[in-house]
């Protein structure tokens, strides 16, 4: 791994443990805990496999130093950003009803509904209190921008899941409905990512606009690239039943292709819930009509989109390389 | 009623209009109608009935009045408030499973608990784009300021949030557990409208704290009046059984009293749920153990208490008046 990013990684911890320790306090330790469970510092296989990958704060990071600008009085946006990722990670677990995050027991399957409402409340709000010390550190002018861009991006990202919701009961929908939904899940926020590591970075405006292109071409290529390996992943063909999205019923890019061309998967899809045993033959239909090729060329293009914003803004040294080796990992990753 | 707070009722509402508005596009526009049905605008019996008291914008603007200063500049930090205590109303009825609120369906009721998260999320967030535009009104020193008290707040909302929901499984509780979740749930939000009030009115320090803990004890006094009211008032005596807070199993100051007593009422309680007809004599019971008059004069403190911050802030001209109005009104009411 690039030699910059391991000196990143303790240091993004450690600065998100110093954010989340501000609503420590005796009476509430236990709520404290739960914040703690869920960032993977404490409890049941707590550890690096628990805490994420936290990309979003590396991002952010990476582009301030490809700026040519100090990365570490950007760590209070790093932590914001990965704490926003983290609140939205907690309630979609409950609005999902799903059991397992990154390979434990969520929030809300622990705590009940209730608690984990109220700790995504909680990151959600240290994320404010975290970006509130930008402005002790970098010109007040940069700091209202970035946050301004941040709480955008959440705005983006509630219009985004609310879509996502919406989309779960409705049965015609088109390729259209796709990409307004993952520009606010998952490319929102990265864009904010890197838009936000270009003004620390004090990069002129043309650049942050690059920069801030990249993030949003790198959502859109990683979600296509993703829903890709929902279905055709070794671990989706091989794995779980549940690892596929063919099972979940999940509206993913080659699903709302097979259903636009009418044919013998669209039929199957509309009969409803698909079994394990089906799950092979379904995969190799849908590539059959044609979703496969068509869901790569379209995470290639966003890929070309990303690495082509990526080379406009110019990244320099350490970082910029850093920056580059992060989107192919992400974008050429086989599970 | 004060003809000032006349003028600030509308002014209120279509400043609180113009932010929400920020969430509203063609393609997500059934996800603006679920937060304009919640804020009492749209929908089922819309209007003033179903927009809530607006208390907190109220202090706000009176408080910044009552310094001197135009209340005008002020209102985006009005409209944040009150989107906060909406965001924490609409998460606190998918957390207590309420069915009404304001006389209407909730909104987890109306459009389920996935959608009814998201609303809360977004109302959090539009209460961060309202704050932000006080960067454009007052020095960059006051705006950040405030907002660095209202996350604070919200902070503190969380904590006592979970106090709440911990003590709801919990039997064994005394009346050192009563004040820290009060001063979280209720007293905290108030307290910074009153504080954010001083300071957007450019009040020297002394005056900034003393409206701060004006608005802290008016909270307190506030909830331990409703709580008074919640066993004695005349709905929880004479209306339906769920408006007496005997039936819900509320850990309300009184009960929290009775338990300490360990007598008949103690008794009672650990035996579970409370039928309709057992209420009155319950709460006779409860009084007669002295828990009537014990929060009746907790009450009467909290309000001595918050009337002696007010006279020490000295609120100048109608405001003025109309501050005192607003907290003999909310801490007289009978119902």
């Amino acid at each position: 791994m690039n030699k910059l990013i391991s000196t990143l990684y303790p240091a993004i911890e450690s600065e998100l443990q110093r954010q989340v320790a501000r609503i420590d306090e005796p009476r509430t330790r236990p709520f404290y805990e739960m914040l703690t469970y869920h960032m993977g510092w404490t409890g049941e296989s707590a550890g690096p496999e628990a805490t994420g990958k936290r990309l979003r704060p590396l991002l952010v990071l990476l582009t301030t130093a490809a700026c040519g600008a100090d990365w570490k009085p950007a760590l209070p946006a790093a932590a914001s950003v990965e704490l926003i990722h983290n609140f939205s990670l907690v309630h979609d677990d409950i609005q999902d009803k799903s059991d397992l995050r990154r390979g434990r027991p969520t929030v809300w399957r622990k705590w009940g509904e209730a608690h984990a409402i109220n700790v995504g409340d909680a990151l959600f709000i240290l994320a404010h209190l975290a970006l509130s010390e930008l402005k002790e550190r970098f010109a007040a002018e940069m700091a209202l921008k970035a946050e301004a861009i941040i709480d955008w991006a959440c705005l983006g990202l509630t219009r985004g899941q609310y879509l996502d919701l919406f989309y779960e009961g409705q049965t015609s929908l088109t390729l259209n409905d796709y990409w307004p939904m993952i520009a606010g899940k998952t490319a929102a926020l990265l864009s904010a990512c890197t838009h936000v590591g270009g003004i620390l970075g004090n990069a002129d405006e043309s650049t942050q606009e690059a920069y801030r292109d990249f993030g949003h071409y790198l959502g859109l290529a990683f979600q296509a690239h993703d829903d890709y390996l929902g279905i055709w992943g070794d671990s989706a063909l091989m794995g779980k039943s549940t690892d596929s999205d063919l099972a979940t019923g999940k509206k993913s890019l080659p699903v709302l292709y097979g259903l636009g061309q009418e044919g013998p998967f669209a039929r199957r899809w509309a009969e409803g819930p698909v079994s394990t045993e089906e799950i092979p033959a379904l995969a190799d239909q849908l590539a059959r009509e044609g979703a496969k090729v068509f869901t790569q060329e379209a995470a290639d293009r966003m890929t070309d989109l990303a690495l082509q914003s990526l080379r406009q803004a110019n990244p320099q040294a350490e970082a910029g390389e850093a920056l580059f080796e992060l989107a192919n990992l992400l974008l050429n990753r086989q599970s």
